[in-house]
């Protein structure tokens, strides 16, 4: 085989965390943007196995285009109702027929999509809260595709496209994105008054750090104000220790600081999220596929979540290139901030982009020289095993967004 | 109050039970009509009920318009799957705001509506064979009822309308609903490989009755083309017995007589229904008001399931008719076939028809001077308690269809 | 060819002209069911038309599920406007590939409901008053038929199913018929501000004759109240005038009556139709394929616009059944009242009916055995040329509603 | 006023245009995600307009979600057709009635959006090919804006948000934008055969620039592969003649390289748009709100078209931050690259942004310092006449993707 195009260079700017100004962001699990995000992706899971299952081997989809349309709710202490459900709307190409079989793609997406809907959103009643609609076309009979044939080939790059991928990640981004993974699994778990829509915008300036949570809480499980305002400060404790765990620098929190107890005007749901009303949402506007947000940094424009996995280089790139960064600086030591980028080349085996750059800011004691190989011995390592991410996206191991 | 003005009189033609040649159908709970008019009649109990409930009253509303877009299946012995989802469109009007409080008529009907499908259909996943979307606009905003409201007024009939009901049922029709009674109860019960959508027609021609059955079976149940044959036998024979129960004059039985066992062309489903491929259904296009199409009788082309039973004068009149023929044949002796008319005047309390119309066939040993005062007295009395219609369909203890 | 089993005998009534009381109703063509029954029709005739353009034969469809969902409008006096865009969606089967060629089923439906629209009601915008939507599946695939091929084969009868006709038309029913069609003709011509929402309701009593006519108004058309007194006190007096034509029982005509003008409640609309605020509509609701719904008469309940005009032999049925009665009563003489019944027989060709029956009344000074052949020769000629009916509905020359 | 926040240093890396890689995208008007976002705009342009006129200010709305399902079609030589048209879903929030009077949203997106289409696809036939539908509900109560009351209040950041804006363009960059946009007007007008989904790729590698084009081509003005060839050359050569007016670097243009003319895989299509056949689309999702996808430089994720520019922070910065950087470059002389970054503060007047960013590489010849106070002030300015830039949304004058 070919060698591989891989550079390794310094980066053009200074490393994210010294910038003085920095900000992060990321749309919780119940945000209506992640939603859809989380529906594509389960949605293309779902298929995904289905056509190994069913034909041995992915057929040609895309489920990448989920649209949410916001409902009406009501919501009261003690628990209020949905008004009007939300519509969500699954939209994609997927193959249908196959040498005579039918493959049932609607009604896999319809069943993974409600799955995904009743386990990330435990106050959504599934009954009453949502209609789930599917309108999932045929694509080009031509781009069947040849994942699980003999030997897993590696797939040729169909498009011009790039994928980009950071490590490590700054304290700021780490907090981000810690504060809403734990707040959605651990302290969830003991307070079921969180819902799953908490967003978490970190903006730091110099070595002062501000986190605003805007946390949607549950009904049901707050029967008046003084327990929402409760159910507040307990939250914002909870980040204020956890960010602790993460930094020295000076963190402060603000939880939901657009209520105005005055007026009643809170941040009270009945679903736990607010797409129950006035908020839509869809594919690819919210995170980037390392979850989070990040002005300061390069972003790839591609929707990830919802895109088949075999051969849609976009996302196959995004994932990667952020597989290999974390990579890189967990083996390599001297790296203080790293930059993979991942350019295809239509027509090439994708194992073999038209370029892989590695842009990286090295530690006061590191040249570059001294790590150059490595590095690109570990892209190499990943490039060479590109297939992987493919399986482990079917698996639901890696995710989107 | 005025008198009312009711009307016995001879009916201008033969007892159908003795016209030669007779025809009566019922489809079957889970035909497609009748999967629309069932939950456009559960949407509107439910919706009342919910009025009751929350406001007191029942406020205006129609749901009388469900739409179902077959799906797509691939049956198949010992289970299939359904492919395209069947999709069902809740359409009507209810009134969401009043005085201020907001009534959650989408989700109510939605969650009606999954629910009547959960109970009626057993072999249709409601997570993958089936969307449930909801059209509900506002009506007029003058049309707000009384129902419910101090000393329950009768309600004044707001449209010129029509309601037509027979009795006694002659054995053909006796038959003919008897079949797919039983067949979806007691018959089911026991051999959970009979679908719901059951179509029966009865043809007398003289004393020659044909019971056609359609009856749609449930892949999982039946391993292979034997046991569909068993199957379709076992149905057989039961209707055949049934008959026996119901009449002294030759039945004969034939079940699914469109299968083709030579090119495989049979009746197998996945869900009990044939909406699940190609059969489309609305509101008010299958089985009239006392659950048969009878094209030998007066029928009213009024779609009674869904229609708001407080002020709806079409539903109360067809559904007040058939009760009033039926008490009459029980409570009074010598008639052998009773026609029930009621036609509304606008303007005037519901109680109070234009006209009420009793048309008779007496038995040979009657006049029908001798039981005209009773016919009479029991008419009046029915419409003296017009109202006690609305509150059992409310209930759900009429059916529609 | 075996002999088509006819008969002919009296009527078990008298003839309706005759009976005491009679109601006859008739839904004008801007009506919310008439709209959909004319979507239906139309988006049939386009389907039929261009499978025999493109394949040479009429291939299986069903076209007779179109459901209306009702708009909000805000009619004002010189022209208000619609808010909510009316919403129809065509609902049925289509074959959508034949031989390897792909027929746009979708695309046709589309632009025929559409042109329909635009034809039929001038003053809807179809920019932004209606959105049009299908929802096409595919049926069965081996429901193909053959329409069209070498020496034009007279379809087999799939069904068990029944059509009635009648004639000749009572003085009621003609005025009613009449009085809509006329309305919407010459009178509309003349009048822009009459919407296409004729809706005519007829009831004699004895010699008295009521004409309830409720016809939207156009706004734009009708710029205050006075006009809009004028203009439905000129509806009054052409329907007045015209009633005298037909015949010479005393007519009482009413327009609009349940209009209030104390408190501004009257039948003004932005787009002739009803359907523009809050009521809905579906196939098969309305008008029988006579155009006219009578109670006093047998009818179908089966849904006519839309079904395939090749095999559905309840379409085919109703429509012959009238044309037959229509056809004897114009060219036998001493006929008062005639009803056509055709019952199929399922496998046998749709030129022989399991039975053809002719019911009649004669006049006084005619016996049925001195017509009884005419009569006899007349429907055995309508059977025999049965597939001409196929034909003119294709080309769109008999209506269904 | 307080003083406003204007920052004016040195950027942390080289200029884009002296970067050995640059990749620049843009998707050109007829591409799905630009349809979209162009139904998007138009839409909000509409409302904006209709609230200005009927109430005198902008009431609140967002449509930033139109979500576009993509047709079935059969291109053919000459004239081809849709086969399943393409389904547009407008989704957003809008307030539809203000102090008793109500907002006709849905009839007024519904037209806006068809008008857009009629404009911009002049192949798309609007009654086969295309089915627009409209969501819209209703946002929070308490949102109504003010814009347009006495006096223009400048109105207050509601969230905290980023827009980021660059200037000059790159030549790659110019080329980029400039070959999509002369292809769609000059080149278009002079030949039909191009449709408008005409998406542009730039990468230059040092001073070698590849332009890679794919261009749907519109059938009914391609009668044969031979004309298709020579439509595909004149492309080519045009885009090449145009790249010289833009750079003097070595430019190689690719047209439709994804062709295969052996096996008759060409980009032809009936509408010239790839949405009519197996590509989806939504808003947001391609261009930036400069016109391009620059993954050099930082971008904004928030999707700009759709968004409400009275009070949506977000869009308003991107806007505003791009017009900024043009007008610097434009008015001051020495700078190579700038950057503009406008970081909204909630609960401030939005012409008091919690930072403005100017980030600049200068020329050899110009000191930062030299030209510091002419940047800040020019940014002063124009914070100074924010809401100029709502206005100029609402007519239109500024683009969005």
């Amino acid at each position: 085989m070919t060698e591989r195009n891989i550079r390794v260079r310094p980066i053009d700017r200074d490393a994210v965390e010294d910038e003085e100004v920095e900000i992060v962001e990321r749309k919780g699990l119940g945000h209506p943007d992640s939603i859809c995000d989380g529906i594509a992706e389960r949605v293309s899971q779902a298929l995904a196995q289905a056509y190994l299952d069913r034909v041995g081997k992915v057929l040609h989809y895309n489920t990448d285009e989920t649209q949410l349309v916001a409902g009406t709710a009501a919501p009261a202490f003690g628990g209020g109702e949905v008004i009007e459900p939300i519509y969500v709307l699954i939209v994609g190409r997927a193959t249908k027929e196959y040498e005579g079989q039918r493959i049932p793609v609607d009604a896999i997406a319809l069943d993974a999509a409600r799955n995904y809907l009743r386990e990330t959103l435990p106050a959504l009643d599934l009954e009453t809260d949502v209609i789930v609609d599917v309108k999932l076309g045929e694509g080009s009979g031509d781009l069947q595709t040849v994942f699980g044939e003999e030997g897993k080939a590696v797939p040729m790059a169909n498009d011009t496209s790039f994928g980009v991928g950071h490590a490590p990640l700054t304290e700021t981004e780490t907090l981000v994105h810690q504060t809403e993974y734990r707040l959605n699994t651990e302290y969830h778990d003991e307070n079921p008054a969180l819902g799953q829509d908490v967003k978490v915008m970190g903006k730091r300036e110099g070595d002062q750090i501000d986190l605003t949570v805007a946390a949607a809480l549950v009904d049901e499980h707050v029967p008046d104000m003084d327990a929402y305002k409760a159910e507040v400060e307990s939250i914002r404790e909870f980040v204020a220790d956890l960010a602790a765990e993460y930094t020295d620098r000076e963190v402060t929190v603000h939880v939901n600081t657009a209520d105005d107890y005055e007026d009643g005007s809170i941040y009270l749901t009945t679903t736990g999220t607010s797409a129950e009303q006035g908020d839509d949402g869809s594919v690819g506007r919210g995170n980037r596929a390392n979850g989070l947000i990040t002005p300061n940094r390069s972003m790839s424009m591609e929707a990830t979540s919802g895109k088949n996995p075999v051969n849609h280089i976009g996302k196959i790139y995004n994932l990667l290139s952020t597989e290999i960064a974390h990579d890189v600086v967990h083996e390599v030591d001297g790296i203080r901030d790293l930059r993979i980028r991942l350019l295809s080349q239509i027509g090439r085996p994708i194992d073999e982009p038209h370029v892989a750059d590695a842009h990286l800011v090295t530690t006061d004691d590191t040249d570059i020289e001294d790590i150059e190989d490595d590095v690109r011995e570990r892209i190499d390592h990943h490039l060479e095993h590109v297939t992987d991410i493919t399986e482990r996206v079917i698996d639901g191991e890696l995710t989107t967004f």
